[in-house]
């Protein structure tokens, strides 16, 4: 089967181009922390292309981007939300996130270009930005999406301070991202387009991924508490290492994967060490540790060895360990009606589909309790991931955007609903 | 026997409060990084009791702040120098270097009162504050007095940045201490009274200490080099990171003071993490280890398996490591005239005295292949240092005073040399 649509794809690598611009390293990526000057400059390139549709522009509280693209004849028609992130991590890719945004740009584009050709449609159409996916920044990730979901506080989200002791609501206000719009109604159905990040697509031959589950992560800070001493005179049995307890539970926490093996993911990415002087004995270091697994149970066991080894790890260290966050997230199903649509539009594509799940989270996940969610993926060249070698082969980003542009017109000549989109078309 | 001095100490306590005043902390301590606004007030306050004596203040091109006291008739007569830091670590003690100066400024006036009073002197006397002795905010440590020294070249010095970026050159200008001023010639002595930093005076009930020799040192700056990578979807297989090598290394570091009992101390106090992202691989942690033993064939073994250790541990995780820096520093003796002349005035002061090796470096040693140096130590309480909670007993302090006083006021009527004043007075 071959495509029948007409792929409106000429301008994807242009536009990413363009977005890849905003916050460009020497490597070849990106450093385009959230509500950076950096990340203004995308979100401006972002609001010219809204511009060009004629699309409402809203800003919310917390910085989320939308663009409200009427496409119905009724502004009270249902909304179907594309979008994804425009903030990266330091010496990202250039894709994670952007990719997403820049194709619901273009898939929004053609609609629009659809509609006023005198296509009929009964659901509306908004792109979005998500303020602060990353959490390089701010912690914690998701936090846009969060707060539109209602699952965190806007107050709270803008309180939050980065290294250098800037607010999120200061950095905003700062790039003109400070906004007071109300966001727009919840969607009848979110989708969102990402590059895969891992090697699944590439191993099967699969072109699109329709993403049906998300494994569980349990995300523990844990703090290290032991007493500043002199690294020289200090009698060895004397120091109380926070260091070196927070180095026995990394090395211990890579040892829980292997009882797993390809079944759980640890890692420990962040840590920050007082006073971080090479004559002192540190006596307070936090590590930002995380576990992730397809598996409720084995995450749970997991979590709980973890703890143990925290523990152990401080006591052999002759310190005490508190672990004052925990956020546990449990394994989590995206909706059949959305994975089945994104596969029906792969195949009316002609493209190799295949159904997985989810390591990571995106913003699809934050919003998944309060509307139907559903995201693509295209394949990562290598898996490589949150790093300036990241890529995708052009054929793959395009066959992505024909995707989500095909199953956001089902989806708003559809009013809106997934099981109904699913239903109305058959090619 | 007891006391026939009279003692310069009713101030010590003052002028130790009023130096703590300078970067105090909450928790009792102080916070006075080199070259920062506080080190700038405590520097102040040096000038203010300079001034009293009507001392020459020069400052040179590092910020070193000198005192010259004229005692002999003749300006070109031998130089004494008597001295410590201001600086500190964070959240330190405030006995740390800036008893020594405190010290020294009250030693100089007790011997001008003297002078006054017509006692003849056939040396002058020189108070010294070195800059960045802690390498806390500027490394490496013994910075000023390394210059003075001729180890350290001063425009390489000037140029050194903190973690902010701040060059020492522009921190110093911003507090008033970037000098031009031509440093006093090398002395014929340099005497500096400290606080021991470790626990062999009290255990022995001495009160002062009469310092040998110092442990030699090696410190090695190792880089850990991995790859970028998202902490969810990548497989463990796949990670090569930088920390978990780092973290190997710091186990296997401490592991290595256990081959040694008491004779080697082993650390890393400082760590660096990039991208330091709670979701992303690190991908180059840089981390500062220090080797420290009395024995010189030890120490060298032991670096050497501290290098084989960290190939170890970055080969267990994956990664490269390379060590872009060796500091490596042998035992040195300090010369048995000065430590002589030191254990002579204790006795005549009715001082139990004990000689002992010094474990960390002191700015005395900078100056040791220049001139004879002696080293002065009074009992830290619990051997606490680089902690707010070190402290040494007030008698303990006023003894110490009195000891480095009596040595000056001897070295001072003997031309400068350790050994005609060793001989010249026997109580």
């Amino acid at each position: 089967m071959t495509s029948t649509s007409s792929r409106p794809d000429a301008g994807l690598h242009a536009l990413l181009a363009a977005f890849s611009a905003c916050g460009a390293t020497a490597g070849g990526g990106i450093t385009r922390l959230a509500a950076s000057p950096e990340d203004g400059q995308a979100r401006d390139l972002m609001r010219d292309c809204l511009a060009r549709i004629s699309a409402e522009i809203r800003i919310d509280r917390v910085g989320n981007l939308f663009g409200l693209v009427p496409l119905a004849q009724n502004p009270h028609a249902p909304l179907v939300m594309l979008g994804s992130h425009l903030d990266s991590q330091t010496r990202a890719g250039r894709l994670d996130g952007t990719y997403g945004v820049a194709a619901a740009l273009l898939a929004a584009e053609a609609l629009v270009g659809e509609a006023q050709a005198g296509r009929m449609f009964s659901a509306n159409l908004c792109v979005v930005n998500w303020t602060g996916e990353e959490g390089a920044r701010f912690r914690p990730s998701l936090l846009g999406s969060g707060v539109y979901a209602g699952r965190r506080d806007a107050d709270a989200a803008l309180a939050l301070r980065d290294e250098a002791g800037i607010a999120l609501g200061e950095a905003l206000a700062v790039i003109g991202y400070a906004g007071t719009d109300a966001p727009p109604p919840m969607p009848t159905c979110y989708l969102e387009l990402h590059v895969e990040q891992g090697t699944v697509l590439e191993a099967s031959g699969a072109v699109i991924g329709a993403v049906t589950g998300n494994w569980g992560a349990a995300k523990l800070d844990a703090v290290f508490s032991g007493a500043q001493a002199h690294t020289g005179p200090t009698p060895m049995a004397d120091r109380r290492d926070a260091l070196l307890g927070a180095a026995y539970a990394i090395a211990d926490l890579r040892a829980l994967a292997d009882l797993f093996p390809g079944r759980l993911h640890t890692s420990v990415g962040r840590i920050r060490v007082a006073p971080n002087s090479a004559n002192v004995v540190p006596d307070r270091v936090e590590i930002a540790a995380e576990l992730r697994s397809a598996d409720d149970a084995l995450l749970a066991e997991a979590t709980a060895l973890a703890e143990v080894a925290f523990e152990t790890a401080a006591a052999r260290a002759g310190v005490a360990v508190s672990v004052p966050t925990r956020e546990l997230r449990g394994i989590r199903a995206l909706p059949a009606a959305v994975s089945d649509l994104v596969a029906a539009c792969a195949e009316a594509e002609g493209l190799a589909c295949r159904r997985l799940d989810t390591v990571a989270g995106h913003d699809a996940l934050s919003l998944l309790e309060r509307c139907p969610t559903g995201l693509i993926f295209v394949p990562s060249l290598g898996g490589i991931a949150h790093n300036e070698a990241e890529a995708t082969a052009p054929r793959d980003l395009e066959a992505g955007l024909a995707v989500l542009t095909r199953a956001a017109r089902r989806l708003c000549r559809a009013a809106g609903s997934p099981e109904i989109a699913l239903q109305g078309e058959s090619a």
